[in-house]
C-alpha cells in the first residue's frame, strides 16, 4: 500500500511499484496503464501524483505515451516474428480478447511464461493463496539439514563434485526411488529411472524426445500453464482434453485420435492441478485401452504423489510402464530448490530419454540426489509426508469454510493442496486489484491453453487460512 | 584384459565386457560384432570361447544373429521414423560410410549422443586421454568443501532449499559473475545474467529461444559433438563453418548468409575445442561486421575461459553484448557435478532466455550457486585457476613430447586443455581397439557434424602424460 509516512514520496512509491510490476511481468508489454483518474481513485492519491509517477516510468523507458490513448507498457525488445510461442492470429482468441479488461488487453498466448514468472515473485510477506508450493514453514524439518550435512565430508564432496557423475543420476537415489515405486505398484528397476532438474525438466525431456515441432499433443484442461507454455514454445499443437472428476474426457480423446493421431497424452492422474480430481480405476483402464488402440504414449505427471490417498490409481501401475512414462518430483514435499525430479519408462524408451537429458544438461547435481536417497531410505520422507498430509487436512477444512463464508463456491470437491474456486467475477481483473494490496492470486485463465478470462481461481489450502486475506478479497471483489 | 586367473571363465569375462560395451553404447545398435575368428584373434582366446560368449549375448537379447552375416547389436527400441535426429539419406554420408570398418558400420548421425554417452564411462581407472575434463585430483581443493559447508547452517539451508528461488539464479552469484566479467571487458549487469545447469544448458536455452525447428544455424567445425547432436535433435539445419587458427572462415560465413540467412552462429572463440585455437582481434572485428550486415546473433561459448591467456579476445567484449550472447561455466575448473553455467545477454534478449529456462527447469539449485559466489568473491577461484594453468603448462609440454615421440603430429599448435593430434590411422577403429585395453580415446569423427572417419583424435593434456598409455597406443596403432 502507498503510505504517507514513508520516507519516499507518494509519486516515487507509485512509480516504484509500477516499475517493479512491469519488470516482473505482472504488467505485460503492450498493456495499457489505467487512466490517470482511475489510477488516482484506485490508489487514493491525487491525479497530480499519478501524472508525476507515469512521467517517471516514461523517463525510465518502461512505458510509452500514445496520443489520445494513454500510457502503455513498452515491449522490451521481444520480436514477435521470431518468437516460437507466437501463434498465427486466431479469430477465437480475438473474440475472447474483447472480453478482457483494458489492463490485460495485450494478452496473447506468448505471454504465458511471463504470467508464470509472476508466480515466483511474492508481492509481500503475507500468506499467498496463489502460490503453487507449501509455505516454507510447512517444509521445515530437522532431517533435511542433517541429510545434506551427511554429504559434506571432504571425501564425499569430492566424490559427488569432481566428476560429471552418472548421466542417469545418482545410483543410490535410483535404487531408493525404485523401492519407493514398488509401494505404488509401479514396476521400475533402478536402470529404468532417470533423475532430472525437477519434474518440470522431466516433462520437458519427455516432450522433446517423443514429439517434433508441429506434432499434436493431448493435454488435460484445466491444467498447469507451464505445461501449455512449454509445449507451445516447442512448437507443438495442443489438443486440450477436458478433465472430469473421474478422469479425462474419453470421447474427446477418441475424436482427437481419429482426427489427428496424437502421439502423446499429458495427464496428472492423482490430485490433478488445479481441480484436485483423482483418476478412477475404470477410467484408467479405458484410457490405456485407447492408448493401445490408437498407439499413443501417456506421460503421467504424479507431482502430488506425496499427498495422495493410499491406493490411488496410477496409469503407470496398470500399464506396467509399457505405454506410460511416470514422472514425479520432490519440490512439493521436501525442498523446491533442490530441483529433484525423475522419470521412469520402459528400458528402450528410457535410453532415448536419457540421451535427451544428456544433450540438455549432461548430468544433474548428485549431492542433493544422494541426500534425498538418505531421506527416503531412513523413512524420514515418508513420515514427513504423513505429517504434512494431516496438517493439510486441517488447513483444507478451515480454508474451505472461509471460501464459502466469503461468497465463493468450489468448482470441484476440495482435495489435495489446491482448491478450484468460483469467485463470480473475472479473476484476471481481481488478480491485478489484489496485487495492489500485496496478494498474489492464481487466476483461472492460467490453467487454460487459450487463457480466456474466467471467474475461477486456484487457491493453495496451506496459505488460504488467513481471515484478513479473505476480508480484503471480498471487499475488492465487491468493488469490481 | 581377459585373464585366465580370474574367478570368472574367459567366456563370461568376454560376454560381460561386450554386454557392458553395448549397454554403454560403446557398441551401437546395428553394429556388427567382429567375426568369431577375428574376435578370437583380437582377444587371444579360442573360437569356442567367442561362440559361447556370443551365445550368452544372444540369450540376454543384446545381439541378434543374421543368417550368413554374423552377430549384430540389437536396436533396443529406437524408432528411426520418430527420431528427430535422423536425417534423410545422404549420398555423401553413404560414401563416407563405405570407408568405415565393419564394427562401426551402422554409424549414422543419430548415434551422436550415444557416442557422447560413452565419454561418461571410464573403461578403467587408468588415465583417460579421451576425457573432456581435468582428472579429479587436479580439481581437488580445500576451499571447495569449505565453501559448501558455509552454506549448510540450518538457517542457510532453509533459505536456499524451501522455496523455488530466483528464476534468473542466485542474486549473490549473479553479482559475483558480473564483477568477474568486468575483468574480461564483457559488460553485463547482474540482471543481464541467467544461471544454468552447466554451460551445456545455457547453449540449449539459447538455441531453443532463438531458433525454430528447420532453421539454419552456423557452428564451427571441428567442434564438440554435443553441440551438433543437440542442434540435430532440435531439428535445426547445421551449417558447419571451418575453424582456422585465427577464427572462423569468414568467406564461408558470408556464403551461408547469402544463401540461407542463418540467425545464429555458435562459436568457441578462446581455446577452441578441440583445436586450442584462439580468435584474433581482427577476425573478431570482421565476424561482428558480418553479424551486423547479415543480421545474425552469435553465441560465444567461453567454457575454457578459466584457462585462457590474459587479454584473450572475446566477441562479447568487442560487441558489448548487442549481437552476442556470452556463455560459460565451471565444470572445467571447479566442480563438474555442481552443474553451474550461465549466460549473459542484452536486457531484452535476457528476458526471453530466462523464460526458456523457466519452461525447461523452473529454477536451478541455489546452494552450489551461493557456494560458487563465495569462491569467486574470496579470490579462491582465481588463485585455483592460476595454479591449474601453471600445472597444465607442464603437463602440456610433457604430453607433447610423448605425442611426437610416438609417431604422431599436432594438427594445431598445442594450447589449453586439449591437443588435436594426427595419428595416421582411422581413429574410430583405434578407439575400439584401445577400449579393449581399458583406454578411452576421443576420435576425430566426434568433432564433425557428419562424423566421417579421420586420423585425428583429441587428447586431454592433463591425462596424457602416462608413458604406459603411449606404449599401448603405439603398439595398437602399429597392429592396425
Amino acid at each position: 500500500m502507498l503510505t504517507r509516512t514513508s520516507s519516499q514520496s507518494l509519486t516515487a512509491q507509485l512509480a516504484d511499484r509500477l516499475a517493479e510490476r512491469i519488470r516482473n511481468r505482472l504488467l505485460l508489454p503492450g498493456a495499457r496503464l489505467p487512466s490517470v483518474r482511475e489510477c488516482a481513485r484506485q490508489q487514493g492519491v491525487s491525479p497530480y501524483t499519478v501524472v508525476a509517477a507515469y512521467d517517471q516510468l516514461l523517463a525510465l523507458g518502461l512505458v510509452e505515451a500514445r496520443r489520445q490513448r494513454g500510457f502503455f507498457v513498452r515491449d522490451s525488445g521481444r520480436d514477435p516474428a521470431r518468437d516460437p510461442a507466437q501463434p498465427p492470429g486466431d479469430p477465437l482468441q480475438v473474440s475472447a480478447m474483447s472480453m478482457v479488461t483494458q489492463m490485460m488487453a495485450s494478452r496473447t498466448p506468448a505471454d504465458a511464461s511471463s504470467l508464470i514468472r509472476s508466480m515466483f515473485h511474492r508481492p509481500s510477506d503475507k500468506p499467498q493463496p496463489g502460490m503453487g508450493v507449501f509455505p516454507p514453514d510447512w517444509l521445515d524439518s530437522s532431517f533435511m539439514p542433517t541429510a545434506v550435512r551427511r554429504m559434506t565430508s571432504t571425501a564425499m564432496l569430492q566424490e559427488l563434485s569432481l566428476q560429471y557423475g552418472e548421466p542417469a543420476g545418482d545410483a543410490a537415489l535410483r535404487r531408493s526411488l525404485s523401492q519407493k515405486l514398488v509401494g505404488i505398484n509401479v514396476p521400475a528397476a533402478p536402470d529404468q529411472i532417470v533423475t532430472t532438474i525437477g519434474a518440470t525438466h522431466a516433462l520437458d525431456i519427455v516432450s522433446r524426445t517423443m514429439l517434433r515441432a508441429g506434432d499434436p499433443v493431448m493435454v488435460e484442461e484445466p491444467g498447469w500453464a507451464l505445461e501449455f507454455a512449454r509445449l507451445e514454445a516447442l512448437g507443438m499443437r495442443i489438443l486440450p482434453v477436458p478433465r472430469r472428476a473421474d478422469g479425462p474426457d474419453l470421447d474427446v480423446i477418441a475424436q482427437y485420435c481419429a482426427l489427428h493421431s496424437p502421439k502423446l497424452f499429458v495427464s496428472v492422474s492423482v490430485l490433478h492441478n488445479p481441480t484436485g480430481y483423482s483418476l478412477s480405476p475404470n477410467s484408467a483402464h479405458r484410457v490405456l485401452k485407447l492408448a493401445n488402440e490408437h498407439d499413443f504414449h501417456i506421460v503421467e505427471d504424479d507431482t502430488y504423489s506425496h499427498l495422495a490417498p493410499e491406493h490411488a490409481t496410477r496409469l503407470s501401475a496398470l500399464d506396467g510402464l509399457q505405454r506410460t512414462i511416470y514422472v514425479s518430483g520432490f519440490a512439493k514435499i521436501l525442498a523446491p530448490n533442490w530441483r529433484i525430479g525423475f522419470l521412469a519408462a520402459s528400458p528402450a524408451l528410457k535410453e532415448r530419454l536419457l540421451e535427451t537429458k544428456l544433450l540438455a544438461t549432461l548430468t544433474s547435481p548428485a549431492l542433493f540426489e544422494r541426500a534425498l536417497s538418505w531421506c527416503i531410505d531412513q523413512g524420514q520422507l515418508r513420515r514427513h509426508s504423513e505429517r504434512v498430509r494431516i496438517r493439510l487436512e486441517g488447513a483444507r477444512a478451515r480454508a474451505a469454510k472461509l471460501v464459502l463464508a466469503h461468497g465463493c463456491t468450489f468448482a470441484s470437491e476440495p482435495a489435495g493442496l489446491f482448491g478450484w474456486v468460483d469467485t463470480g467475477v473475472d479473476t484476471d481483473v481481481l488478480t491485478q486489484r489484489m496485487l495492489d494490496q500485496g496478494y498474489l492470486l492464481a487466476p483461472g485463465s492460467l490453467f487454460h491453453a487459450r487463457r480466456p478470462p474466467t471467474t475461477l481461481m486456484r487457491i493453495n489450502f496451506a496459505s488460504s487460512q488467513d481471515a484478513s486475506f479473505w476480508k480484503v478479497f471480498a471487499r475488492t471483489r465487491d468493488e469490481l
